[in-house]
């Protein structure tokens, strides 16, 4: 089984397949032949031959160059990192390891906001900081009690409510196709629900955790009528795609005090343009989709790939 | 029994005592009376027939006017609000009630720092915000797999491993006499040491919470020596008292880059001076003291109270 490996980040390291991460695939699957490519021509050029392709991004007119490819392979867990319609023979894999780390910036915000240490984290800089004990005072809450709502309660979603229940919060999880969807450690406050009863929880949401996929089916799932029906002291999450919310309308509410904060990871467009409202809004802590950055990003990568080729490996 | 409140904060709400919170203690002792004291003149007059005095502060005159009284009670934590002697009939009774609203902060904070979230909360403020990637490579890590150390391993030490240990962490709790302390879901990484153990766990902390009591012994136990037995990727907090730590070593460390970050919510001398050398530190996060900030702050209290003067009521 031949590995085309063209995984480069020039912004994020840990984006990037390395000479080790190739090492540890070859060693959990022996036989196979991992060639990294630092460029796409000499990935071109292995594809010639190779059964396997590790990318971030695929065009169409490269599976003509690839007669024996069979899988195609991302780390990305969006399927809009694709826009390619794949022969029958190739098989698309996206990855699904990214629960855990991304479980962890989602409790991180979530603590974080409740307890005020985002987004005072500067408050005290320089000659002039003082002690700025008012700017807390009426606003910190406690994880404990408080109402977490995790819209697009997949992977992700199921790691951060496994962390976050510990707290003491009540999860309302919101999916497409909530039946037989119970995780451990829920208890009787909390619940699996359709999108059809979105609505009903966002009135006493503390938190919203929104880990939507993109889609048509997500585009601005976030209106600006579903924004207004938050309680002020509602706290906004975006780690999953920035297509699921109105960023007008989200910048609006957060600059006439309708929101307590935002936090978000992902934008409609990204880069994030200089002129976005969200940019200077009140309340908003804006991240460049940095969610699943971690030192072992690419070790969780090459494990989950090693045991769904191993698995499928009958096929080579 | 008689109760008089003199518990009034200027500057964080939650720290006053309200009606409200009188009420409950009422409904908890029935047969009490409390009296709500805004000014300390109006305190002094009450303490004349009181069995029982919650106050932020009290003076040793004060005994003097106090024939009847047998406990002075405060919300805070730390023996050193009260530099008094009480005679041997006055009880003086602190609050115990704080880990779990201070076990959230410091669960925020380790989570916050490891995923970058509070370092660069405005990283992309304003227009030239730009999509700071780069800022955030190469320096994010998980809690799962990290070396917590809880130098000060009390009530909201505990609380703090109770917290952090679903994330897969390994908590090295230091404490000044350990025998006996195993907390519930320890497991075999996981230890409880005497403060002769603090040097030899120094050089493997990935993140060092300090949450000690003031006095004597805990004088710059965080001295400059200590510090430098850190490794640079190492995270320090601080949600006991600023006395632990030299504060000018912390920032000289943090200045020549040998920890990651320093969050500190306590100082040496509160208000901390416009002139501190933390207040232009790099990755130095500084908050007014402000770590139990809590809605129900004073309800917790007051259910502590009750109960404490509950079964001691016998006495009175």
């Amino acid at each position: 089984m031949k590995i085309a490996a063209f995984l480069v980040s020039r912004r994020v390291s840990e984006f990037s397949f390395t000479e080790d991460a190739a090492r540890r695939l070859v060693e959990r699957l022996p036989g196979a032949t991992v060639v990294v490519c630092g460029t796409e021509k000499a990935f071109l050029k292995e594809l010639a031959d190779a059964d396997v392709a590790l990318v971030w991004k695929f065009q169409q007119a490269w599976f003509d160059l690839a007669p024996k490819l069979k899988v195609v392979s991302t780390p990305a867990a969006g399927r809009d990192y694709f826009r390619i319609a794949p022969p029958a023979h190739v098989t698309m894999l996206y990855g699904a390891f990214h629960g855990a780390i991304m479980g962890e910036t989602a409790a991180a915000l979530v603590l974080g906001a409740a307890r005020g240490v985002i987004q005072n984290a500067a408050a005290m800089r320089g000659a002039r900081g003082g002690w700025p004990q008012r700017k807390f005072t009426g606003r910190l809450r406690t994880v404990r009690g408080a109402h977490v709502v995790i819209l697009g309660f997949g992977a992700i979603g199921h790691h951060a409510a496994r962390l976050l229940k510990p707290f003491g919060c009540r999860i309302t999880g919101v999916r497409r196709n909530p039946a037989g969807d119970r995780p451990a450690g829920f208890d009787k406050g909390d619940r699996v629900v359709a999108l059809a009863e979105l609505d009903a929880a966002l009135p006493t949401a503390d938190h919203l955790l929104c880990i939507l996929p993109s889609g048509p089916e997500t585009d601005r799932l976030l209106d600006r009528r579903r924004l207004a029906l938050l309680p002020p002291t509602a706290f906004v999450y975006n780690l999953g795609r920035g297509n699921a919310i109105d960023e007008k309308a989200l910048a609006g509410a957060l600059a006439k005090g309708k929101l307590a904060g935002a936090f978000l990871d992902v934008f409609a467009e990204e880069p994030l343009a200089a002129d976005s409202p969200l940019r200077k809004a009140p309340n908003a802590c804006l991240y460049p989709h940095v969610s699943a950055i971690a030192p072992d990003y690419m070790l969780h990568y090459v494990d989950e790939l090693a045991g769904r080729l191993g698995s499928a490996s009958r096929a080579f």
